[in-house]
C-alpha cells in the first residue's frame, strides 16, 4: 500500500483537530546502575494517565537497526517514506537556519578548514572557530557572481556554513570536495551527470576564489563543500490530508522541515511554556498541530540522563494545558530514540501513544518503553502514525464499497 | 526499504565482533503428551540467562506460513531477501558437496531411477540404492564431452547425484526431465529462452547416453535431472557490511552457502566441541562468526523429540565457552523451525535472541517459543536480524541528517 496515495484518496476536511506532540529523542535505554530508562525514571503522572486512556506502541522511523537523522525521523512521523523522500544535507542545513530556497536553487553544506602551504588539509574544522568568526568570514565570501550564478553564504555554527547557488541551469548531481580526512588536498567537484557540468564548474570556481579570499585567515583558510542538493518537491500535507497544519517549534530546523511538507509555521518563543501558549492561541485557526520539543534530545546527546529525566518531567507538568484543549486525536511520539547512555540518536524503536474517543485502549498503565511493548498498537512503522491519527479524528472515508 | 542497499551505505568497519549462533531447525512444537516444546522441555540455564539479559523475539525466514529450505533460511539470516536471492537446486546440491562452480558452469540435481522396457518410470529413486552404488554409477557417467561441453558427475547420497556442465554458451533456463510421478516416460528437456538451446541439446544427449550406459544396471537404469542453475552472483557480506566474516560449520552445505555470500570458511572438526574450539582459535582474526549447529535439525527431521532436547542441552552446556569471548553482539537464531512432531522443516517462526550492551532488554526470562512471544524484538523478518546485530555492535552510521 502506498500510504500517501491512500490518504490522498480517503482524507476529508472536517473540523476535528489533531495534535502531534513530538518529543525529540524520546526513547531511551536503561541506566546501568538502576536498570531503568529515562522514561521509567521520570515522574510523569500525566503521560501515564494518557497511556492508561490511549493506545500505545513502539514505532520504527526507518527500519530495525537503522538510526535516523532528524530529517528522516520527522518525515516518517508526517507519513512520508523517509527513504524515498530523502532531503539533501545542504537543503537541510539551509532550512535549519530559516533560509528560503527557490525551486532552482542548489544548497551545499560548507566547513571552514585549515590547509598548509601545499594545500594539504590539516584540520577539517579549522579548530572549530567561533560562530562569530564564522559569520565574519561568511561576509567575505558572500555575494560572488560566477557565470551568472549568484552565490549566497550563510553562517550556521562554529566552522559550519551554507552556500546557496542561485541562477538558471543548475543540477545538483555533483561530488563533494570534502575528502573526509586530513593529510590530503581537497577534492575537485566532479559531475555525476552530464547536465551538472555548470554546477561543478561554478562550485570549483567558488572554492578557488574562497581559497584566495581566505589566504590570510588561517586557521580558516579554505572551505570544504558537500551535500549539494535542491529543495525536494514533496506532495504537501494540505494536498494529501486536506489539513491546515501548523508547526510550533523553537528550533529552525524543525520549522524548516515542516515548511517542506507544506505546514504553516507559528511564531513562538524559546521555552516549552511559550510553545504551549502558542498552541492555545492558534488552536481555533488550524486543524493539525505539530508541536516540537527539542530538549530531551539535547540532554540525550549530551549523555545527561538526569537532565533528560527532568525535561520529561517538565513536559509532563505542561501537558494538562494541552489536554485541556480537548484535541480529537492526540499523538505523543518521537522522531527517534536518543538514549543518554549512547550520547546520540539510536536505532531503538520509539514510544508512540494515540489518544482519542475511539482508540480501543489497551492494558498499558505507564508511559515507558517496556510498558509500551505490550501496547495495542504493537510494533509499527512511524509512517503509519499519521493514518492512525487521521482515522481517530474521523478524517478518513471508507476504502472500497 | 532495500535493506542490503541501506547496509551498504551505512555500515562501517570497526573492531567490534558479532557472533551469530545458528541452531538449525531451532523452533519446535509441543509434545502432545506434555504440552511443552523441545525448548520448554530442555534444561538450558545458559540460554535462559541470555534471554533474561538480551532482547528476544520470533522471526519469519520467508513469510507467515512459508516453510523454508536451508538455502532461503540461511540467506535470510545473512540479511538477503530469500525470494529475490534464490539459489537453484542444482547449485545448492553442488555447493552441498563442496563442488566449486565456475561462473559459466550449470549444475543440475540428478536422481537415478528405474524404467521398464518401454521407458516408463516405475521408481523415481531406483529403490534408494546405496551411496556406495551411487558413487560407482557416477563414475560410469562421469567425464563425457558433448558438443565441447565437459560433463562432471558427483555422487551425493543414495540415489542422488549432481551433474556439472562446463564450457561456453550455457544458459540454464531449461525445463526438467523429472515428471515427478511414475507410470510415464521422463520428459524431454525444453528451452525456456531461445539462448538456452545448447543447454537443452547437451542435457538431452547426456540423458540419452546415460540411459545407454546404465542399461544393464537395473534398478538404476535411467536418470532424471532438475534444477538447472548457475552460481548466483550475490553482493558479498564483506561488500555490504564491511565485515570479515568466518563460517564455522561441520556440514558442507552450510559452508557452501557461507561461501556464496563471501564468507571465509574455517577448518573445523565434526563435533560441537570442535566448532566452539575453532571459534575461540579464530576469534582474534575476524569480526563476524557464523557458527552452525546441525544436530537439532537432524533430530527434528527424524521425529526424535528426546534427541532434539538432548542436543539443545548440549549446546547450552557449551555456551559459556562462547559467551566468555565477550562478543559485542551475540545472536542466537535458527534458519527455520523443525518440530519433531512434524518430522521436517516447518513454517513456524523461529526464536531469535540478541544480546549486547545496548539491546534494551525485555521481560523475557526463558528461552522458548511461548516466552519469546512477549519479547522486545516482537515478530520480525529474519532478514532484519543482521541490521539489528550491526546496529548493536555500533557498526552502522546514521541515516540522513
Amino acid at each position: 500500500m502506498n500510504t500517501l496515495n491512500m490518504m490522498r484518496e480517503l482524507s476529508i476536511a472536517t473540523p476535528s483537530k489533531i495534535v502531534m506532540l513530538v518529543i525529540d529523542g524520546l526513547g531511551g535505554l536503561p541506566d546501568p546502575r538502576t536498570g531503568r530508562t529515562e522514561l521509567e525514571t521520570a515522574r510523569i503522572p500525566n503521560l501515564d494517565a494518557l497511556a492508561r486512556k490511549g493506545i500505545c506502541g513502539l514505532a520504527d522511523p526507518v527500519g530495525p537497526g537503522i538510526t535516523p537523522g532528524s530529517g528522516p525521523g520527522h518525515l516518517a512521523l508526517f507519513g512520508y517514506d523517509p527513504v524515498e523522500c530523502n532531503i539533501g544535507r545542504g537543503v537541510l542545513e539551509a532550512v535549519g537556519i530559516d533560509v528560503e530556497l527557490g525551486p532552482g536553487d542548489v544548497a551545499a553544506r560548507g566547513n571552514f578548514c585549515t590547509v598548509d602551504e601545499n594545500g594539504i588539509s590539516t584540520d577539517r574544522r579549522a579548530g572549530r572557530i567561533s560562530t562569530e568568526k564564522c559569520a565574519e568570514l561568511c561576509k567575505i565570501l558572500d555575494g560572488m557572481t560566477i557565470d551568472h550564478i549568484q552565490i549566497k553564504v550563510y553562517p550556521v555554527r562554529e566552522h559550519r556554513f551554507v552556500v546557496v547557488f542561485r541562477g538558471g541551469g543548475l543540477v545538483p548531481d555533483v561530488t563533494e570536495s570534502d575528502p573526509s580526512r586530513t593529510g590530503v588536498t581537497s577534492l575537485d567537484i566532479k559531475l555525476l551527470r552530464p547536465e551538472a557540468v555548470k554546477m561543478a564548474d561554478v562550485a570549483n570556481h567558488f572554492i578557488l576564489q574562497s581559497k584566495n579570499l581566505l589566504a590570510k585567515h588561517r586557521p580558516a583558510n579554505m572551505v570544504l563543500l558537500r551535500g549539494f542538493s535542491r529543495k525536494p518537491r514533496f506532495p504537501t500535507m494540505p494536498e494529501i490530508y486536506k489539513l491546515d497544519p501548523l508547526a510550533i517549534a523553537v528550533y529552525p530546523m524543525y520549522r524548516g522541515l515542516a515548511r517542506l511538507v507544506g505546514m504553516k509555521v507559528a511564531i513562538t518563543g524559546t521555552t516549552l511554556a511559550d510553545e504551549f501558549a502558542t498552541l492555545k492561541q492558534s488552536y481555533q485557526d488550524n486543524d493539525f498541530f505539530f508541536l516540537h520539543v527539542k530538549w530531551t534530545d539535547t540532554a540525550g546527546e549530551d549523555g545527561d540522563f538526569a537532565r533528560k529525566v527532568r525535561v520529561l518531567e517538565e513536559i509532563d507538568a505542561a501537558l494538562p494545558a494541552l489536554t485541556a484543549l480537548g484535541p480529537d486525536a492526540l499523538v505523543v511520539a518521537g522522531d527517534h530514540s536518543t538514549p543518554a547512555v549512547l550520547k546520540g540518536h539510536s536505532w531503538h524503536p520509539v514510544p508512540v501513544l494515540l489518544c482519542s474517543e475511539y482508540c480501543r485502549p489497551d492494558a498499558v498503565t505507564a508511559f515507558s518503553e517496556p510498558a509500551f511493548l505490550a501496547g495495542g498498537l504493537g510494533r509499527i512503522s512511524s509512517t503509519q502514525i499519521m493514518s492512525l491519527a487521521m482515522a481517530n479524528a474521523l478524517k478518513l472515508t471508507k476504502f472500497g464499497a
